[in-house]
């Protein structure tokens, strides 16, 4: 029986990580971004995507690698939710 | 005739402006990004939702007054584009 999948690659998206970090002022999303992107740079990593409001931050971080996050994004991810929980941020 | 509309309130969406600038470098991005929170707490005024990655930063402004934009709102808008201006960005 000839494989119908002859001739097809398989592709796994690359996995991602995504979270929601609610704030109660404007005050603490801002101290959260700011320090978000401070360790983004002291490790070389940044988010795929950044979405925020006043009061809100969605985050996705997405792996490099396409077929698993590295401990580094995976310790990153663990970062950015310790920074969200120092702005007294929900995340969700 | 009755008016079929009697009990109704309209209201209009709040007017929105929405505009996609991109970088070409994550440096630039995160300059204007900097950039446009200063101008924000300058002025008070903050874009309701920021959507960005490392070379894309979506801006959405919503009125405060859910009929029109206001005269500073409108200048934010300026700013902002200014400010993207000066990172080389293209809004587009």
């Amino acid at each position: 029986m000839a494989d119908v999948w002859e001739g097809w690659e398989r592709r796994a998206k690359p996995p991602t990580l995504f979270r929601r970090f609610t704030f109660e002022r404007y005050a603490q999303t801002r101290e959260f971004l700011d320090a978000l992107a401070a360790a983004g740079n002291a490790c070389g990593l940044h988010p795929q995507n950044i979405n925020f409001g006043t009061t809100y931050v969605n985050v996705t971080l997405e792996a490099a690698d396409s077929s698993r996050l590295s401990p580094a994004e995976e310790a990153f991810a663990r970062q950015i939710a310790a920074l969200a929980q120092a702005q007294a941020g929900t995340g969700r």
